[in-house]
């Protein structure tokens, strides 16, 4: 490895929710003066983050897509998966690292905010204490989501919980009972899942599904009037806290 | 009122959690149409917000400071005090729609995300259903945070826990021990609370104490090793997920 003086830095580039006006100065300016882009991708796809800013790639930049492995074959939860994914996080790491160990500066995309829940922290928890690191914080999923809706989400003492989709249902379930409000994220397939734990936390009524926040196509509803078909991965339910709000609705039904 | 077609847009401007550069791209251009930008602060201060702004006001812009009433000698838990607060918002909300009823576009400058524990909501409660709204989400102070220490948050199954420092001692506790990654907002003189909480849920040891993320003069530290005096109300605490994360320490001792 050269010496710290001639490695380039790594940076971990928040891209936001999906608007590109949605990237900060911050990320614009790491665009701007990154040698290498690198961005997590499936194959044949170049992923959400690449798309939005797609406006603001130097010419002539280097790009470094890292593909997934295909393995659409092997159960998420089997040793083979893990060891694959594990394997290519490591070569993915070893690819960023070279260009590092040469000068070069390398900007990862990440969609949203690069930690919180972003491909990204596979590469950092990697390399960060071997060669100099920023991360550039973005716009939160979450957050573009109820600023579409305009829910106000939470406010004075109430406890945001944000679950993963992925938990098994009586969890999920006893989660949302016990919350003020609540963000589930990794929606898709889990939906009729996710559906049946509101029910039973008795949420249901305040549940508000959202697909695409910030972007055109954005679409959102009352999670009740959402058909469990094609949700993508990527969208999300809110339940809003702050029920004190003026002009809110009590559980009791008094307008407060 | 005007018709709706004469009236002005109301925008909620996230504005980031302090460095001005984490502004979004959408924030600069909302500054730069506004015809009024008003912003929450206490009395003979201009607020966080307002300072991360300085460098995209308009010259000549109408600004509209809207001061919080001196009740310095009242406890929030008084009547009184409340009464006081809600007349502040209701007498705020109608000097903001004087301007939007002339057909003044009016941005609301709120620090970190408008509708996450922001004061803009209590305007944004009482005038979106009246006049056009928008809102800009912006990167939270916790997004900052985390991203200051480069402490991956959370990822995969992780549940993220976020608590008000001002909730009682017990329910804390509780609710940190039943925690993947936790933060901890507001937290300032409740400082010892917060502690004692980490301290009963075993989980003292891997709180992070942060304040003014992303600024200059931004601190990190254990908590550990952080004295229980002078910390800011906007200083946070974290408590990092993803135990699994390769090089991460189990709860055993065993490195992962």
């Amino acid at each position: 490895m050269s010496t710290m003086a001639q490695t380039g830095r790594l940076i971990g580039v928040g891209t936001g929710p999906g608007d590109p006006e949605l990237l900060t100065l911050k990320a614009v300016r790491a665009l701007a003066e990154a040698d290498v882009v690198a961005h997590f991708a499936k194959r044949k796809a170049n992923g959400n983050a690449r798309a939005i800013v797609a406006g603001h790639m130097k010419p002539g930049v280097t790009e470094l897509p890292l593909h997934y492995p295909v393995t659409t074959e092997i159960s998420k939860n089997h040793d083979d998966y893990k060891a694959q994914i594990l394997a290519f996080y490591e070569e993915s790491a070893e690819r960023v690292a070279a260009h590092l160990a040469a000068g070069r500066t390398v900007a990862v995309l990440s969609e949203g905010d690069p930690l919180f829940y972003g491909s990204y922290m596979h590469l950092h928890v990697r390399l960060a204490h071997r060669f100099p690191t920023e991360v550039i914080p973005g716009v939160t999923a979450m957050s573009g989501c109820w600023s579409t809706t305009g829910q106000p989400i939470v406010q004075g003492d109430d406890i945001l919980t944000v679950l993963p989709g992925t938990l098994p249902e009586e969890e999920l379930a006893r989660r949302i009972s016990g919350a003020d409000a609540v963000v589930i994220m990794k929606v898709g397939r889990n939906l009729p899942k996710i559906r049946r734990a509101l029910e039973s936390a008795g949420k249901i009524g305040r549940a508000i599904y959202v697909e695409r926040g910030t972007m055109a196509e954005s679409v959102s509803m009352p999670l009740a009037a959402k058909s469990d078909d094609q949700a993508p991965y990527f969208s999300l339910i809110l339940v809003a806290g702050w029920l004190g709000r003026p002009g809110s609705v009590s559980a009791s039904g008094a307008v407060l």
